[in-house]
């Protein structure tokens, strides 16, 4: 079973109103609808769709946190959760007659108690676990270096890890080699501080990345595929239409794609392959954690993974 | 005790953003406030500020009906609860740096048998009841004359009611000839399906009002103070000065005001002036359901009030 773990767990409120959405106004909210949210979350639902199980661990509390396992039971995810004081964040995304208009919640202050908890139930799940995921942000009070700790206990264990993540957490996580780290080109670029305007400029960037701690780096580029760079080889693989429709959850989408593709043991220009077609398929639906099997069958064959071998050689 | 029914129960949450809010964009929420809201919820609070004892008799259901309690439980509101099926509704105000925007969840549907159980635990408590406040708009389910069958309940009890609805919700209440209607300058306008544009014409729709049942008509008129049209008498009663701050609640605290004044039977005129005060000195208060007790004493003996019988002679 593929472990997820989920430290930012959110309960994800959509609203649907019938008017356009102005600063100052008061809206009847047509329809209301809920779902267990949180990056980790929508990982473990697509891998559901892809025929792989997988076990999601997530800090969940107050009334929210019950409404998240409920959503959690009946979606039929496996889950454990650790129970924290104070109640679950929610996340609400306003859909007017345009566009989607989204409030995040901070989360509850997670406890040095709660933190250790938790890290005695991942402990205790890891000999059932052939993958770690992590994914998201981190909530306030896990101490910075929450992934590190989390991939530090796993190795012993054989167990990978594949870290989806930004910013510090990402950065102080890198020494205890996650054997898959996906950025996006926006959160690479934050990190090494430049704009990476081509794909050399990428696979340079993911190289120094990969020089920091992480076996392999792959780094999502929205409608333009990935670029991966590991001891294996380095490659960019690329969609061969753009989809229209919700990119939110399309990053979540792939790494539940790597991670199956991982622990089914495929090759890196297969599994690049599979997680560009995955991610694609996430667009056209309109919820975050979902993909279109049709629209993934139907652009698998036609992704092209190229070497870029000889940016690896040139510099 | 005052008996306070709450029907369209809610959870009032506000979000603090530090930026503007426009539609498209995605917000990180500052800080989360819950409270126990819906009209009634705001009138009971205000009576218990008026040290006159309020019971709330209202419906809840789901995580957020446990929300609903148990903040009416830290706030030390008598309640009475009877459960529903469905999730109480929520609304949501987004506070930005310059003004506030409000989701309104619809809530969920009644049963026949929760409206009908919502009846038998009303007519039980009715015989401890010494007036019953019915404030608010009607959740989906229950029939349009919901609040007509509470009066004819009441009435047999020599249970006095005052009303603060709108629309078919309160048509459809006055031929149970309720002791006080408080629509709001908007809603009577709206009812008599003209603008009432100065103080006879409101006062002219006030008596035709009265006209279809209920005993006395108190239009609120926010920074204007209100007009009473009943049977000892027609009224304006004007504040001193308007206040800056959120009015939002202040039609609640006036019901509430009116409440207290009736229980201790005190004259029209007192109800009156206690009632304007009451209802400015919820405005520099953030939260409705609250009200500023300096301001209330501090406005009380300047409140202008004024007899209408001259136009009740000149019709």
């Amino acid at each position: 079973v593929i472990l997820a773990v989920c430290l930012n767990a959110a309960v994800d409120v959509t609203y649907h109103v019938s008017d356009r959405v102005t600063a100052g106004g008061s809206y009847r909210v047509q329809s209301v609808r809920h779902r267990a949210g949180g990056k980790a979350v929508n990982v473990a639902r697509v891998l559901g769709q892809l025929g792989e199980p997988g076990r999601l661990l997530a800090f969940a509390g107050g009334t929210n946190g019950e409404q998240f396992g409920a959503d959690l039971q009946s979606a039929g995810l496996q889950h454990v959760l650790v129970a924290v004081a104070g109640d679950t964040r929610r996340t609400v995304t306003v859909v007017d007659t345009v566009e989607a208009t989204t409030f995040n919640e901070p989360g509850p202050r997670v406890s040095e108690a709660e933190w250790a908890e938790l890290l005695e139930v991942y402990v205790s799940l890891l000999p059932e676990a052939e993958l770690v995921v992590l994914s998201g942000s981190l909530p306030p009070g896990v101490p910075v270096d929450a992934y590190r700790q989390l991939i530090a206990l796993a190795t012993p264990n054989d167990v990978r890890c594949v870290l989806d993540t930004d910013g510090a957490a990402l950065s102080a996580a890198l020494p205890a080699r996650p054997w898959v780290v996906k950025p996006n080109h926006h959160e690479l670029s934050e990190l090494v501080g430049a704009p990476l305007p081509d794909v050399a400029a990428l696979h340079s960037a993911a190289r120094d990345l990969a020089g920091r701690g992480p076996v392999t780096v792959v780094v999502s580029r929205a409608a333009d595929g990935v670029i991966a760079v590991g001891p294996d080889g380095s490659w960019q693989a690329q969609p061969p239409e753009q989809q229209a429709g919700n990119p939110t959850g399309a990053g979540d989408s792939l790494v539940a794609a790597l991670a199956a593709g991982l622990v089914r043991g495929r090759e890196w220009t297969e599994i690049l392959a599979d997680a560009v077609a995955v991610s694609a398929a996430a667009v056209p639906v309109a919820v975050a954690g979902e993909i279109h099997p049709p629209t993934m069958r139907r652009l698998r064959p036609a992704v092209v993974v190229r070497s870029l071998a000889h940016l690896s050689r040139e510099s």
